[in-house]
């Protein structure tokens, strides 16, 4: 199967970005995966039914078995005569099953990358706390706490944490792959009486980082740790057992910025030196 | 099995009331039937356990198979030395399935009763009308309609079926139950780009009514019948074949209204009065 890189600069070859949405609970995760059901092996194979080529995708965010996503994009490079966006939205959504859409295909300048060109990663965690569990209808994106949580330190504790650090306490690690992420948003804000969610955006995510950030903080809302412990563990270089890593099925990816197309080749270069091995 | 009415004059008794959600995939509706797995009958097994004796419940609204609810409501008489509300909460979080929950337990006036005091129902129906589906985190609750619809149309057509009315065009005729009902609200909101909600309420709805209503202004939406048309259905005495009923699973039991303690009596007569057999 050829590279996506390998084509991008292929003078006859136009690219997609598909913006893609799915509920993790019966995926294997993001990956393709000889044997199991994942949303990358379901999506190519259904591109290749209607592309009636080898369809290779470029992910924004690589998600985890039981995590979710709203805003999930990807890029794709297909043949001039392929079909147009909107058609290709239309057999998508015939193709594919209930639990994975595509609501959207537009046509992008070669020079987008889904996983380089990105500014930003957006993912949302929700958790209820009522002692009675989770309200059925959002059992499949909702974390069921059980006991009470106090947002006010919580959020403390989350501030603490912002900015550029070294995240290697909350990460599993990947051999040459930078564990530095620039970390912009992390709130907590409870929309109902007993929904809480997360509102985390950074650069980039390492691997099980933001599901370690929850972690650590359900310990605070809790009142297992003090406020100010999460942000102590950035001075670790290793990943800590200390974090119990939060339940998959409470996190979505809920959106992925990209600059203005003429930027887009600069932040794709720029993101390549700093993390080549990171996504 | 006793009746609850039987039960609720008894001295004796206490009356607790019970708020209740649930997703209704995986039931039958809420009414037990045997060899079928019911809201009813789940809860009333499980309380059974809890209180070792044989539970009735009385339902504000007797929803149909697939059909959700968050805001549930039913009474229970249980003997004065029963459980505590809350400790009841704690115990049938433990023993209730997660797509059944009941985040409250309180007692209240044996003048209340959960049918017959109600003052209205509050329904929401969810229809997508995106061409590539409906967000799979949402599929459960939410009709997909694939085609546009104009919610303007929808909400002209709305308006001119509120107000108290013979709706027997819209309801599945039961045998001696009336089919006049004041429909309080009906409107159309259009929450996100693709994803429209009626919200409806009424003093009650007979049996299908809301799922009617709301295949009938789809049908207004799509343009294939004029705004008029639903409200000029409401001479029929009879229930027409010319509506298509929409599918349950877009439509949830959202919230049921009573008066305050010293009026549930007085609603209560007047509400049998005016509707025996109605629910």
């Amino acid at each position: 199967m050829q590279e996506p890189a390998a084509r991008s600069g292929d003078g006859g070859l136009l690219r997609y970005r598909l913006d893609i949405r799915y509920d993790g609970t019966g995926f294997s995760g993001w990956a393709r995966q000889p044997g199991r059901r994942t949303v990358q092996g379901e999506l190519e194979a259904a591109l290749s039914v209607v592309t009636r080529l080898p369809a290779a995708l470029t992910v924004a965010g690589r998600t985890d078995a039981g995590v979710h996503a709203t805003g999930q994009v990807a890029h794709l490079d297909v043949p001039p005569d392929a079909l147009a966006p909107e058609q290709l939205v239309h057999r998508l959504a015939r193709l594919l099953a209930p639990d994975l859409r595509v609501p959207a295909v537009r046509r992008v300048p070669s020079s987008f990358d889904a996983r380089f060109s990105a500014l930003r990663r957006h993912y949302r965690y929700r958790v209820c706390d009522a002692p009675w569990g989770v309200d059925p209808l959002r059992r499949y994106d909702t974390l069921a706490h059980y006991r009470p949580l106090d947002e006010t330190a919580m959020n403390t504790a989350s501030t603490l944490l912002l900015g550029e650090h070294d995240f290697a306490a909350f990460c599993r690690h990947r051999a040459g792959a930078s564990t530095i992420r620039a970390l912009e948003r992390l709130e907590w804000i409870r929309d109902e009486p007993h929904m809480l969610a997360a509102h985390v955006a950074a650069d980039a995510f390492c691997h099980s980082m933001v599901r370690s950030l929850v972690g650590a903080l359900l310990a605070v809302g809790e009142g297992r740790r003090r406020p100010d412990w999460p942000a102590s563990l950035l001075h670790s270089t290793t990943r800590t057992s200390e974090i119990t890593v939060a339940a998959p099925h409470g996190l979505t990816l809920v959106a992925v910025d990209y600059p203005a197309d003429d930027q887009l080749a600069a932040r794709a270069q720029q993101t390549r030196a700093l993390r080549s091995l990171a996504h």
